[in-house]
């Protein structure tokens, strides 16, 4: 991923980073220390035409999922949310009643989500081509344990999902993906319940292939997901469960006894955290397919893309 | 001003930002209260052929602009820098080498203020005529006082501003809106050396006619702003001074003795602070020029659009 590469590239050569810096930029929140506390925080854009079809969604859900989609960076992390900042350049004809209902639909979203809209900026494009882009930043505390990063994975652990993967944008546009609620109370409580035993954690946005691989490269370990354990929503197959991304789901490597839900939300061991050194596995990230063992990029997703 | 009518509207409407919101939308940064700590947090945009002519900049300037902008923000609080975080939607023109160029430019400038980057999200555009838009969230703590908001001007008060007005757009593009150095040291001093004598303040990006204005309305004073007494930048007239933006400087309203420069940046007196009933006045923001009492609205910016 290009933007992956790019943060790995402004953390490596910022030499002065000083201890100040909690969580450098790469995992879903970056953290800072001050004063004796810690602050956490993330931004992600919403551009019209790759997160969302201005066409034919509601202004509402727009607004809902430009929060959400940020929201759960929050939950990715076991941390409590703060409050949250936007940003929106909009098309001239968009207009100013619906910037109003966008920014009135993302204010309610926020306060659903005890994360309050503190601040924003609002611009309008000069032409009226260009795409509304909405980047919302959120802040965060740390919730009952430190941070949970993509990096703490070990050999041993099994991984887990919450809820259900793959088809959530329909042909339409429609779908799960504008509606769903970042899982915040479920990171939560997961990470009260098991303690120092949840390992790493990321949600779902590139799709469980990509972001599964992303907790076995930072936790340099391999991971084996098992096809047949995944739970898929509707008539997504196994594929689209480990392809198709926007799922905003938790995936989590923990040890130990894990429940098999949390305020009614299953969760599903769907595979196992091997050592980065075991040689007979093809590949950092593979999947168990009934015999065969096939390695993830042979699936058609681009991984570091 | 469309942004800040929005920004009042969302405030207005939220009945239940509890109390841990210090600072509502509005101000030059929001402040959120938790755990017994404060964090203030800021977002600002930089669009294209909005705030910048990316044809005849450099990339290196575009991306210390963007950054330079939001900081001024925590010099409007009289606050100290925490960190930064970026969220860049490019042209896919734009390509990687620039990209890189771009986030490289924003973490030194971010380094330099001591406001590391610490996370951010790139991505690019489908269309290749899509504008760059970047924003830019900074973090920041209380400094030496609590943060100087807008809303504290005073009948008495003098208005000052530091450094100079007008004039920082050449027709080429280029000049000091590229180049300025936010005003943070010198915010943290004025605050440290007036201590509750510094009674408001805000950073003139709008121009000191729009953002002296925001004082007086937060504040619900009168401000007469002395022409004569404008510090024009170069050939700038006091009409530019006052219509121009971008300057990046302090404007500021306190009571009692002020030093006359702080860090070898003038500090020029440019204007009074008269009650709100004050009934002789024409406008709530007015200009002397000469033996004449002008509304500020005659000449020639607009307010509110």
């Amino acid at each position: 991923m290009r933007e992956f590469d790019l943060l790995r590239h402004i953390y490596r050569s910022n030499d002065r980073l000083d201890r100040a810096v909690g969580i450098p930029p790469g995992d879903d929140m970056g953290m800072i220390r001050f004063g004796g506390g810690e602050v956490l925080a993330a931004v992600d854009q919403l551009v019209a035409g790759r997160h969302v079809r201005i066409e034919t969604t509601s202004v509402e859900l727009v607004g809902r999922k430009a929060i959400t989609r940020s929201l759960s960076d929050i939950a990715a992390m076991a941390a409590r949310p703060l409050c949250t900042l936007v940003a929106a350049t909009l098309p001239p004809e968009f207009g100013e009643d619906r910037a109003r209902q966008l920014f009135e639909s993302m204010r309610r979203t926020c306060e659903r989500f005890e994360c309050p809209l503190i601040g924003g900026d609002l611009a309008f494009h000069g032409d009226p081509d260009h795409p509304l882009v909405c980047s919302v930043t959120v802040l965060a505390e740390p919730g009952p344990t430190p941070p949970v990063l993509r990096s703490g994975a070990r050999p041993g652990d099994t991984l887990y999902v919450t809820g259900q993967l793959g088809g959530t944008m329909l042909d339409d546009g429609s779908g799960h993906h504008l509606t769903f609620d970042p899982r915040i109370t479920e990171a939560l409580m997961l990470a009260e319940l098991l303690g120092d035993r949840l390992h790493a954690m990321i949600d779902l946005s590139d799709g469980l292939g990509r972001d599964a691989d992303h907790i076995a490269e930072a936790s340099e370990v391999k991971i084996v997901i098992d096809a047949a354990r995944l739970p898929c929503r509707g008539n997504a197959s196994w594929k689209d469960a480990l392809q198709n991304g926007e799922d905003y789901e938790l995936c989590f490597a923990a040890s130990g006894s894990v429940p098999s839900e949390v305020r009614g939300v299953p969760i599903t061991p769907v595979g196992e955290v091997l050592s980065g050194e075991t040689g007979e596995l093809p590949a950092r990230l593979c999947v168990r397919d009934g015999d065969t063992l096939r390695e993830a990029g042979e699936l058609g997703w681009q991984h570091e893309a």
